[in-house]
């Protein structure tokens, strides 16, 4: 079970990933956020940087790295020797084509009226026209097209009317309507704060004596560190010398954390607020096995991201769990893609089956989504070329009918099969012999019960009014 | 299940992987060679090439472009389109530290007498010394520390009294001592041979009216082509415009297939002389169950090659198959190795734990091998943190207890910790509660009851004998 | 006579050059602006870039490329492909170590309420920590440690409450104390500024129906422009689709041009307000001759820059002009300076000097400036062990008393050698016969009477008081 | 004056610079080398290296490093580090464009029966197809299209029933026919050897305990070193721990140095063979004023190998010697060059020039050289547009009439335009009032009346008769 960084047949990407330490002995943290990105590479392979501080130096000098490429692309030895601090935050990144650029690097650094701060932003703000308008009317500039920068203009100007720079946050997130995760650090102090909604994960650790901020604990694991605990939704978390402080003012009772994330976005060996993403994936395979049984040999999951649902499924129904594919991992981003020339398809070179699996056998495959229907009818075909006599798809997630406001890439509705198609057409689109979806009503049995949930992707029920006449992808995350 | 590039806890290399096209058509074939290459990217990692030719052009006119890197790294789209030509072939590359340089990469492209060649081998020769000196006295230079080049030059003698330049690769091969699967192509003609004891694979396919030589059947399927058959040990194969030739006048009784191949280097994907690598894996794993049952709650593969064998061990056993481990794929060739002062250590960054699959349970965890003990005590060691109350390891192969002169960098006995430990000291050293290396004598049923297997790293039975005074490591792959 | 880029015994740097064109046919222009930037490298070699806009496109859709090191390093063919757009503005930089970054590149490309600029700056600010403080208080954050951030700003402020650009930039003048010349791009319109003190130069020009601004003539001429006049000191020039426009509400008669432009940073093909560059380094040579006249066989330049003036004392004096010292052109940034185990000196591998021009002669040698001393005592030395029996030394300026402020790297006080030593100390410290300095009062000449210039670095009559308690090098150019 | 690599109008170039060193101290010599090429770089700009040894190290332990580029981009700081041993040669190289690959770059590395050894070469050899036929039927391959790999040939054959490499090197010599400077590295030895008609220049020099082979005299005085002498033409000198040894057995009485080293392709602070190249280019100038005089205002040179010979004229015919030209230095390897549509030309931005020069004047223009005639009508253009009345060319050699077959890039007969064309109809060609070349007669008085250059070019006088049916550029150098 590896990352799910890039499903192979939906191709969706999370957005972005941030991770921050502040190491109370004094020591330097700039590798400890190097391991931590590393273990967030799924979550942002376009971009990545590292700012660090000493709080015992002077006051705001910040060093930083920021580059286009993953993390071991853009990050060398050298560079992390030139990070010198004790404290510092880092961030990776996915974006739409198009503002893929350099300027829109992250960590943001900046100086202003009470020094500097380092951002890292995971998420999309609903309501950026609006606080641009106002910003804009009051003669800012901006240099980038990433809602951080202005994020960061609020926090900035709350921050000369405020005591503290995490009162200034706090203020701020009462203007931000939207999805936000995001670790900031100040000359003196690294801060958390997670939208009262919840979207998107964040959490705190402790490694010795240094305390730790990320997108998932599988970060924390990656560099020993302890989980601590989830940063609460509507939560401000301020580190200093004296340890962690709190501000849960903004906390409310209605939360709405993406179950995409469960389903797909986040690493299986992350905990998101009390809740194993691994067995959220094992209970979804086991609900496809209860609303969609069916007749078959063996149970396979599409890499990566479909096994822990194809376990669960074949545990559910008794069916024997079968590993179909061989996939190649040295298929990055410099991977020249197949010309139509050519018979290969980029799947083909992605994925082989093994015949030795599925010949002469009904089989079930287990996939987390279906966006255009291209790839899976293509993985669907090769199973049958290997020997498959039937190929049974489940999907471990409703259909798609709607974009994401709230920080991923789902698609407008025009690019999304399920919008235009019954389940029957996609089934015959796709040649597979029966198809299946999570039904929406099942969802919250991924997360236990909790009803705190976003799905407007499968139901359009948004939990913040999407911009009027907007449409997903005019935004930057 | 993922290519089997870098097993986390052998950290072993397959050292090289060949791939040659003729098209018939006159179609360009550096495409192909590059997605033929990516398929074979695990059996070499530090650099790569293609050459190829016109047959319809100026004579012995080759275009080659090599690199140190993987496939996506050396090779551009730019590359790949300033290399046209219908016949070509291409290498990936591994090698010890000190000679992996820009001047070893190949295929080995050169000019002499009757016109250019140019060669990708995989493998080792035996009797390196002997051929180098006779060369020498004869008044030949190496440029490179390759046994490719001692082969190029014989190739390049002999054709001097030979009808055809397929004679004079059969006439060296009487001289070579050792593994090799050659892909050479000369002006008019693609030409495989591999060596009487088919140490390694070599095999020939079909896409349309291409004829294909490659390393494993995976490759052909990348690329969508039909397997045809193997190359037989000690056959030559000669394709010109008229399609397939063949010279089986060195094909012997004895031969020795690496059974290392099936056990962990090729993928499991690929067909070896008719038997499956997948079903020996899995037959790996029912026999350790046979030989070394235990009261177990699940049975984990350590990724990626390991999934396999755990599977034949579930399957045997009854005990369930699980997926306990996360892998971080994006872990290149770049990595910053950690510090000795961070508590992070590779394989942690590499692979993580995930407890809801092992937590309370007594665990059977399969690994293909055991080279030094540190990284299997670490995994050990992570799985008993997760909750593992007991840690059963089983390992598809026997001890390693000698070097291997045939092409892989199994090492020399002092590394190897089967050389000066019982059994029982390893299970202590790495940790475990009980350990079980698949015994010697039933390699063969890997392969189905041929004894046509080389097991000399287990056994010390090695079916050419070594050098005198010959340490592995001084002859380059 | 080679570009003044990097005069070998002063090491002084020009510290930006800017350029701009607004194409009233609609032809694409960043090929333009790359053969401009070309002509201006020798005033800043540390960073470069473009950005562009289409006139009649989508308002504001700017496309910019930017990054570190030359022109030729920074840009290629496929950069300039992908640059389309009739308007755009470039930029050529050097700054001084710590702060030569990523993040400080030009053109400084940015969003505002009222739609895009882009901004390109030659000169340095005085009132820089006012102006920044003003803005910091209402809400400014900062992304860089240029200037140019800080004008960007208060034009985009004073945008809000003007009815055009051109006046915003006009009353941003107002508030600006210092030195620049600014290349601005709005949406539809071309910006050209010049501080009322006229500092740096910064032209007009016209190439078939382009508009044309530039630092200078020769920039003009590179890409066969003509030259259509100076921008005035104090004037705004506005260029849209309509042509030129004018505002010169803040020209003034006292001007302060920096004369060290005539006598080093601005290329001998460079008119300045009228009076070219070359003459008046020929009128320097003259003077020098006048005032420091020796008995002498010939005279001989200092590459690149001491050449003309070595020409004015030839011509004046009648001694015999020639050229003593070869220059290696190869010399670039990423040269390896030599260590001190080597007998090896930089000066001695960028400069060698010819025997056969001043073997058992008296040498006339003509500088244009002395900073430090070290390196004149080097070509001093070289000279003699040549076989020179005897060296004047003549500097065809004043010696170096106080830092700049306006955008020069002269340094403070500590670091010039003039500050601490009398003539003869340091015609001592250099090991010449003789040394004359440029006369201060002899300065006019150079301008052909014009007392409108400059010499705060020679006299400490700074034209505008420098920040108190300010070193030079904390404000970046 | 700078190096005279590139002149701009005749384009031509040398074709390769060497250097080697031996420390007889045991120190460090790569830096050495690397200043020492710096020195050479305008005899190579397309490729270069360096391979050291350590004579008290293991025998034959070479290391190397090599690469596209120049110097200043090819070797690094790490590089240089990473190359330790106390013996060691060096290469700049200039190929036309179809071989310049990695393959061809030198020192050639190579290992053949007595151990190693490094080539490096300056030259082309005119007997190449039959030295390579000899070696292809006694069983050579070829890796490289360099010439130096048949020299390597015969040496490492030579080698074997020779008691000393020198001894080799002086046999092989008896076959080779054509150009050849060479410096060899043994494990032990530093072998230079120049052909015995000493067509390109070989010196040798001494900086402390180190002995010095070099291209030029220049490179010497770069280092800080002691010109010894010239290495004779055919001698082969031989320099151990026990200092210089030479072998004169092959040194003749017929010499043919290359007279256009002295013309343009040598630094004019270098001496060949006991005469200084300033002080030929200074004599061109002079005969050009005796035999060509003119009424004119000023004599100017083409940057910037015409200086020279422009202060030759004007101190021969005491009209007075200006600079007219101001050259962009920074116009590099990846210059973009113009596209049509655009007014401005490669060699308007390359050169400028100052019409205060040359306003309302009559110029002589000088020049060495006339190759296609575009580039000299382009200057002759832009010097009339700048005011010009009259501009009067003067070539300070001969029409080129032949190609070379000895390394240097004079293209065939069909690209040279005094081929096809009069002195007038060339006049007229690029424009000039007057046009005069050196005549055949006077190129003694270049070298002080001796006789032994070659000027095949200019009469096609082969020394050596050049291969039948041969073209240039077959070859390669």
């Amino acid at each position: 079970m590896e990352h799910e960084s890039s499903n192979i047949s939906s191709g969706l990407h999370e957005e972005c990933g941030v991770f921050g330490v502040y190491d109370l002995n004094g020591n330097d943290v700039a590798s400890t956020i190097y391991y931590g990105l590393f273990a967030l590479q799924h979550r942002g392979q376009e971009s990545c940087g590292i700012a660090v501080s000493d709080t015992n130096g002077p006051l705001g000098r910040v060093k930083s790295h920021k580059g286009m490429g993953l993390v071991s692309e853009v990050i060398s030895h050298e560079d992390l020797e030139a990070l010198p601090g004790n404290i510092g935050v880092g961030h990776v990144r996915y974006a739409t084509a198009g503002e893929s650029t350099i300027q829109n690097t992250q960590p943001l650094v900046l100086n202003y009226a009470k020094g500097t701060l380092a951002l890292a932003h995971n998420g999309n703000l609903i309501n950026t026209p609006e606080l641009k308008k106002e910003l804009e009317y009051t003669g800012a500039i901006f240099q980038t097209t990433v809602d951080t920068e202005i994020i960061a203009y609020h926090i900035a100007r709350e921050r000369l009317h405020s005591k503290t720079i995490e009162e200034a946050v706090a203020k701020t997130m009462k203007k931000l309507s939207g999805a936000y995760s995001l670790v900031i650090m100040s000359p003196r102090k690294l801060i958390g704060a997670r939208d009262p909604l919840g979207f998107h994960p964040l959490v705190i650790g402790k490694l010795d004596n240094s305390y730790i901020l990320a997108s998932e604990t599988a970060a924390l694991n990656a560099v020993d560190a302890e989980f601590i605990r989830d940063v609460l939704p509507g939560e401000v978390v301020m580190i200093d010398k004296e340890g962690i402080h709190s501000n849960t003012s903004l906390c409310q009772d209605k939360v709405a954390r993406c179950i995409f994330e469960y389903i797909y976005f986040a690493r299986p060996d992350t905990r998101i607020d009390g809740v194993s993403v691994y067995d959220s994936r094992i209970m979804a395979g086991r609900i496809l096995a209860q609303t969609y049984p069916t007749n078959a040999d063996i149970v396979v999951g599409v890499p990566d991201s479909g096994n822990a649902a194809a376990l669960g499924y074949a545990l559910e129904s008794g069916i024997p769990f079968g590993m179909a594919f061989v996939k190649n991992s040295y298929v990055g981003r410099t991977f020249i893609k197949p010309k139509q020339a050519l018979r290969v398809s980029s799947v083909r070179i992605k994925l082989n089956v093994l015949p030795e699996v599925v010949k002469g056998k009904r089989v079930v495959m287990i996939d987390d989504s279906i966006v255009r229907g291209t790839t899976s009818a293509n993985i669907v075909r090769m199973l049958k070329k290997a020997g498959a006599t039937e190929v049974h798809v489940r999907i471990s997630s409703p259909p798609f009918l709607n974009p994401c406001y709230y920080g991923t890439d789902i698609p407008t509705g025009d690019h999304l099969i399920a919008r235009h198609n019954t389940i029957d057409q996609i089934r015959d689109v796709i040649g597979a012999d029966s198809l299946g979806y999570l039904s929406v009503d099942r969802l919250s049995d991924l997360v236990k019960g909790d009803r705190g949930y976003c799905d407007a992707c499968f139901t359009g029920n948004y939990p913040i009014d999407p911009p009027k006449g907007e449409i997903r992808g005019e935004h930057d995350v």
